[in-house]
């Protein structure tokens, strides 16, 4: 018993460090992303990663899952702003998330389809975290109150599919976060 | 000679009651527009279809840059109001038409491709028309001047990919164009 724990921790610590791998390379490389480029970065061997990850799909879902979490997490993180700064930094971050999941998500969408329980789980996820928020700023009077939640995420992925380079798409995405707020000149 | 003229005439009204037919198929109907339906429709035979639009693809291809033209034109008959409601109101008119080209374009695009030069030709001529109204609105201080007419553009046909009934997707959209004025509360 005394030696399952480290077993356990290092067993954790390899999965952790197979994800950042992952991530990283999804994040930043072009073409296919490999198991093998994954391991290599991640400086276990094969059949560390393999155990881990059966197969490449297991790999994929589980990436994918990470970031849902990830930008969930990022909601209940912020704190100490107005709710409706609260809400852009987190659409901001969203938006990140959009991004760098959209390949992750094109990969897996090869194998399987959009119905597929894991997109619907997380986008219920995500509203859910989301919700709180929304309300909050609409309830100050900062956010618009003619949105749900629903319409204000399919804007943040509608920009994220608009092709070019962070610096030409990322203003766009701000000009549509401001114009959420509730604006005191609504006569021009 | 004498009888020429009403013969091109003529001519000239049947290619538009055709491809009035085809627009309004192609905006309601879900499923494949045949060209029984268009020569229907429209209340022409066969024979002066196929005469007007030998294949397909030439309807199609016309009806892409008809409704261009369109757009282009609807620049020039918005007057009287602000530069920035000016350029708001043709950006909502492009929006509608972004829906409804959206499907010509598609169906164009299984026989051809993206680099086609209909394409490229209409994104320039829409850019041209654009441009002064964006210029004009930015010089009177009503829109911000961190987006180019590129980015401008691109941010409305991302929102016209949005799935949804108008009720849904014209908010999001009102949203957007909103978050390109200048706003007197930055600071939220």
């Amino acid at each position: 018993v005394t030696d399952l724990l480290p077993k356990r921790a290092d067993a954790e610590r390899n999965r952790k460090k197979i994800l950042a791998a992952a991530a990283e390379l999804f994040a930043n490389s072009e073409g296919e992303v490999s198991m093998a480029e994954v391991a290599r970065l991640a400086d276990v061997g094969m059949a560390t990663l393999y155990r881990n990850f059966p197969g490449r799909m297991d790999l994929l879902e589980a990436l994918f899952t990470d970031e849902v979490d990830t930008i969930c997490e990022s909601a209940s993180a912020a704190s100490g702003e107005s709710p409706g700064a609260l809400l852009s930094s987190w659409l901001h971050r969203f938006h990140g998330f959009s991004m760098s999941k959209r390949r992750v998500a094109l990969e897996i969408l090869k194998h399987t389809d959009t119905n597929d329980p894991l997109f619907g789980g997380s986008r219920s996820k995500v509203l859910s975290v989301g919700r709180p928020m929304l309300n909050a700023a609409q309830k100050a009077g900062e956010i618009r109150e003619d949105l749900v939640l629903e319409q204000v995420l399919d804007m943040v992925v509608a920009i994220a599919t608009i092709n070019g380079p962070p610096a030409y798409v990322e203003p766009i995405l701000d000009a549509a976060i401001d114009g959420l707020r509730v604006c005191s000149n609504p006569d021009v």
